[in-house]
């Protein structure tokens, strides 16, 4: 079996770390690191939802993901300059945001709109799990402030917790969390949103290379499961649970 | 149990129709119909690879999604006239062509460009399944092209089929290959991308309000493995195999 | 005098086939094809009117024209990866929505709109004047299904019926109908816009290289009349007349 | 028969002012006025022709047609704010170059590309006929300039001048040269494009509402040769002829 | 002591012209000289201030500069057809803007807005200057013409004049109102915005390679009070003063 | 005396933070604060220049500026979102890169590109004079970096420090380094970028609302340049010196 670049065992999480209220003005922040890759997570809460959705009596949860040009190994364009988004960045915005939507009972949240901005500081691998990881810190912290501020339609918007964990198949071994040394070398290569007591949200799994088999997809599966687990322990400590 | 708009059974794909050669002057086309989704897929090859390719004696193959403002029940406005491509269409188009990847030793191909245009001329659910799998008949058509012509690095680029469906839990009832009026409905939707021989190549399953369990996701990586076969067998025809 | 690719006259159209009704959601539609030239033609109606029309009273009718990136021998890019609507793309709609406008009293059509989307499917010359000409099918079937649905203002809307095609000298001999191979040697080029009872909508003559003189202008209006009456007769018994 | 707004005869141009040299730095200019309109031509030189024509031996010549937001009764919003060209601006700018292109021999003109820019200062009507009655002697005086330096592939690149004017019909009397509070009430519009020796470059006739009749299309096409021959003299007066 | 290149005394300003009225359909406009610098300034009024503004009782002033292709030596390229506004224009439409508004009590100007659109029609240096001499003629008749049909809210909206002029240091030495040949060369450069009573609006000093002196700046100062003080006069005139 | 919102001196800066190499991939980065405005920036080395530049022997020098959405009260949209980057942030990474070019023998640089990215993290006012700072300190860790590879052309790229302070009038007082909410109270607003012995590089001052006097700017100008010699003494101690 081979090693890991940073030496942990397959099923290992990176040191994690969630500093809540990193930004001052943010009605919910968090800034998440998964080893190197440090996600700042902001939510900014407004009056009322988007044109299509007046009325309905339901809230709305939006995010938008981002990198800053030098978060990587070497510079990226930035996207205002090229004027236009990158497949890339829409695809991961809307994971976060359909993600963030699975932990939440619209019908309470009432006609508030919450986004989420996931800015990538620093990027070594699994930058959307991270950013989904800590996106939901912001997230509760932002439907505590609409609760005090008596905003709520109902009183428990956050029906589930949700966290996300990359896993991938490398040397044919599945291994979880992978970082970027290891993600570019991945045969298969999936990101996995779990809530707080083991479902699945999301299952985005892709063959680089060379196509899967059910057994490998099962114990990327098990993998991803295990380790959202130890995320969502994180996400209750950093919120004070 | 629930029964489906159309009276088919779970199991059951819609009427499958591949036309091949439908556009006069692609290297490769193919109009697929899954019932009432008729998409439009066009081959073109050109010598040469994107400049970051240059030099590798590696091809490329690359898709683009879009769909006919009216092929919808309602009509949405072109993607030209609002100046830029949605998140979803770059998803779709990023989908394709990765799963043709899957299906090409790009190494076999040479130094040679596929793009594959996948219009939909009419939508009822499905599209970017659909996609997949007319896509796969003309990259396959535009292959024979280059080896007609000599231009193959090596004979045999084509090293799986790749076809693609949507599955779904409707009614706690898991489903294979949803309508639009099903897919809407659904708790649990998913697209899998099988090869010929029933490996993976993408699984991507989101829960649409309430999380899945594991079991429900099996069954509906069964349906899919199942669909996926009958669609090869579609394709394996159109190709006059 | 030179013989034709085709083997036509020179005051001969290619076979022409209106195929009413090819979408099924579109409120009017047709795929008209002018030989291997084959444009899908829909009409899509909304109430109400652009904001600059509101309280006229009066109806709008507009067009969008597009051709699929291997519409034609080599692939073109779409406009929407661009990011730009082209100046040929432009000014085409813009000649189809008049020539469209031109057969409605707008102010029978009560405060509707009707957007009319011509999309090239193959090119082979003369596609703006088959978009026209199939546009004016789509358009008819719209008006029918406002009027079942008791929302026009006045009884009668369609005033004209309206046809186009294009003609041009090419090695000194006037022709109707130019296909391709002969709209690029054409040395001038003129697309006419007819309504039904032989009066002119739109002249658009064009010289390639050489200017005409006026002995040839009166010769190729001639052709194009006649042609456009026989493009009447087509329009007609589509419509089940 | 109705009298015109400013008392001219219905086959009277407007007084007509060419100022050759407006600009000091272009290799050609012209501020044209046609009454109340006025234009301001300048003609650009560079040494060879865009990439698809390199290596053919033939010039290039093109134009850009572009109004100021005040030129007009009320303002216009920048289209370089707006971020895009309109389709108005595409189809004038398009009109102009072919329309110049006409004028010129471009195997005599060499790999050299001259483009006009014709930026209207103030519009009262028939801004693109006076446009490229301008360019051309902006033309002429960017092909004297390639000239004096010695950069023409041949001697005379200029086959024949080229003027422009509109026609239109107002209360069924046909008239020429329309300005603004006309052209608004135009029954039939037309843009007539004629070389010097009275042959036709461009002919655009449009019916606002009502079709106009093969008659009137001959009347308004006599008037508009009738005024470009007038043109003509003005062009060749202005140039020191 | 280095002589200028047309022969002017370092404290002396080119020849200064004002044309009030340039255009005949804005509510105020005037063609502004600095020699061979010429820009068009057109003020155009417009009832109601934009959205984030209304029911302040504060009137609005703007201001867009924008370059003709050919106002300078060479071409540049439209920023219409770039499809977007470079930094440099809109640096400088801020900067106009600001100034204009220092001239103005939005307080008696009413919820009305003044659009100043500053054309560059030929460029020898000076042309963010020049256009803010002028736009405050432009912007002096657009407020009596408010003032005549009583849409003021208070008699005297016009509390200062505005002007501005450039000034460098060339060759150790400096001079007032720079032209391009002198721009290019200046070690400093400096733009300075100050109203009929020489107190400052605006000052801008930007070192081009090296780091300048407090002296320098000082004269530089100096040197554009005394500028704009003749300026002043030029506009007094203008207006009928 | 008015008395300050966090209790400074008026010539007192807040208290300045610079953390050296806070992102790990850039070859030279910094965090620096100014009491809670806080920005990221980071230098990226690319061998050559643009293309206009080759073969000068010289290198370049550019920045950027932007904002993350949520670094103020209320969230901002993203540039990239929006399309197009507007007017302000244009003009700020132009005045950073000019002040940086200041600071740089751009002979000795070599042929070699350094781009420097400023990112808002958090901001309290000040944050373009924060980003020069800042980002001087990321490039002089660049240049080292180049200097160490042996990619330098002459020894000594550095020929002076730059950094950068806010200065203004608030009621009456002229006040350094001014906080969000003393700049939008201020009535004089003036960034001043000045070298590590006291010159100017740029001088930008603003009147908002009411002009000011020279005797004014002189205090400003004075309180300015004892500002950033106490900045080049945290420039030089987090550098190491």
């Amino acid at each position: 079996m081979s090693s890991r670049p940073d030496g942990r065992a397959a099923d290992q999480l990176r040191p994690i770390t969630i500093t809540r209220n990193w930004q001052a003005y943010a009605e919910g922040s968090a800034l998440i690191e998964f080893g190197d890759t440090k996600v700042l997570c902001a939510a900014s809460v407004t009056e009322g939802v988007p044109r299509w959705r007046r009325g309905s009596g339901l809230g709305w949860v939006t995010a938008e993901y981002s990198m800053l040009p030098r978060a990587t190994l070497t510079r990226n364009d930035r996207e205002s300059v090229r004027g236009k988004i990158g497949g890339r960045t829409h695809e991961i915005s809307r994971l976060i945001g359909r993600s963030l939507r699975a932990a939440v009972d619209l019908s309470a949240l009432g006609e508030n709109s919450v986004a989420i901005d996931c800015d990538v500081l620093q990027a070594d691998g699994g930058t959307r799990t991270a950013a989904i990881t800590g996106a939901y810190v912001a997230l509760a912290d932002a439907v505590s402030w609409l609760d005090k501020r008596g905003s709520l339609a109902k009183k428990t918007p956050l029906i589930n917790s949700v966290s996300a964990v990359s896993v991938g198949v490398i040397d044919g071994e599945p291994r979880l969390d992978l970082m970027y040394e290891e993600d570019v070398r991945a045969e298969t290569d999936m990101n996995v949103v779990v809530t707080g007591n083991g479902e699945f949200v999301e299952v985005q799994g892709t063959a680089e290379g060379v196509p899967f088999r059910r057994d490998e997809l099962d114990a990327l599966l098990d993998l991803a499961v295990a380790g959202c687990v130890e995320l969502a322990g994180h996400q209750h400590k950093a919120l004070g649970g």
